[in-house]
């Protein structure tokens, strides 16, 4: 048997009673923190055994690693936030599956819904966009394909920042604006440029968590602090969400 | 001080340990279950003082009566799910706010992350839609416009289902299909034909869950048990959403 279990946004008080039921019952327990960034500690839930996971250990060969232990023994992987959210882990149920290991799923709070703390309305987003970090070779723009599409729709857009968890790297508020007008002054579509209204959030679900609306050009010079930050670029705003957002107006 | 706490999913083990942990310093505590359906038994938080709150209590007049024992206590509003994705807490945040009382946030889990269990990739929804009960005069048709874009756009689309739960009335899978099924033979755009892949869902979050996935036409006739149900319509698919939903086909 393998649970997949959330571990919530922040930090080890933001798992569900649920999942640390099923927790203190498993033989063995894996934790991984290269899809999102968990600002928590294994030790604060009791955990002195647990593994910490590489990517490979799930992605290249999860059934000599994480799998081969399913059978006939409780199996815990801990995922910060929802655990489908990361389409990794929609593999590994897959590859679970097809070994003939049960899987059982245990939701916990994601940024998916958690962003609706900003007072923008959950039904009024459209497609989650993703901004991966520029390589040497490849610099993606995808996003901002999905942002135009999104405020053509008049709808806001989540933008998830790319975590390289591995390197330390996490990606920023202010990295992420930086990317998308360098976008916006090779393409010159409109869609994001300095005058852009953007809310950049850090640290959600936390005592922490900072909120800061603005312009493009007044965010890009805001401190966010910590990890982790997500982006969203508003598209048509109800007076509710008006209302709302002017709490967070940094100037 | 307020606190609006998430419920999560489905029954009262779905709550944080964070929102636990506020619950029992708090000084008064309410619910309200009149935006979603929850399952589980506040008794079983160890609560026998909360106060269930009908939808005019919060709507109408929340001064007179959530918000004017905020000052100087510690109150709590557990909510199913995570509060703010019903627009009706941001108008109490708001509302809050302007009274001078504070307010702090507990995130819990959401339909919005949790329909990934699917397989299908929180990425690639659009919008999301509500379908209504229709009335004896009114007979709302915007999701099925919802619908229609998002699949122009290809991506999969989540219909949440109406919920009247002083009526004890909470819409089935069976029943959205019904009214998708009647908007079509009245405007016969294609967007939603008994041939349309849908994928139903209840209880989510719950070891209770069902998944089925099958054309409208089979679907119509699928039990789904008890409430809270949902329906997704795919829009185009990956080659590994497609073996994952594969998991879940009726025939």
């Amino acid at each position: 048997m393998l649970y997949l279990i959330g571990l919530g946004l922040y930090d080890e008080k933001d798992i569900s009673i649920r999942g640390l039921e099923i927790l203190r019952e498993c033989d063995e327990i894996y934790a991984e923190f290269y899809t999102n960034r968990w600002c928590g500690n294994l030790k604060n839930l009791g955990l002195k055994k647990a593994r910490v996971l590489i990517r490979k250990d799930i992605e290249e060969n999860p059934g000599e690693n994480v799998l081969k232990n399913c059978k006939g023994k409780k199996v815990a992987l801990l995922v910060p936030g929802d655990p489908m959210i990361a389409t990794t882990h929609i593999d590994l149920v897959l590859r679970a599956e097809k070994l003939g290991v049960s899987v059982e799923i245990v939701h916990s709070s994601s940024v998916c819904s958690a962003i609706s703390e900003t007072g923008l309305q959950a039904y009024k987003f459209g497609k989650t966009a993703s901004i991966a970090f520029p390589e040497k070779d490849y610099f993606p723009e995808s996003f901002y394909n999905v942002l135009k599409e999104n405020l053509e729709l008049c709808l806001h857009t989540l933008m998830l920042l790319d975590v390289k968890s591995e390197e330390n790297r996490f990606m920023s508020v202010n990295q992420a604006i930086e990317i998308l007008l360098e976008i916006e002054d090779k393409r010159g579509d409109g869609v994001f440029t300095e005058k852009t209204r953007c809310v950049g959030c850090a640290r959600l679900g936390s005592r922490r968590r900072v909120i800061k609306e603005g312009s493009a050009h007044d965010l890009l010079n805001c401190d966010f602090g910590l990890p982790p930050h997500c982006l969203v670029v508003p598209g048509e705003l109800h007076f509710m969400e008006e209302e709302a957002l002017v709490r967070f107006r940094i100037f």
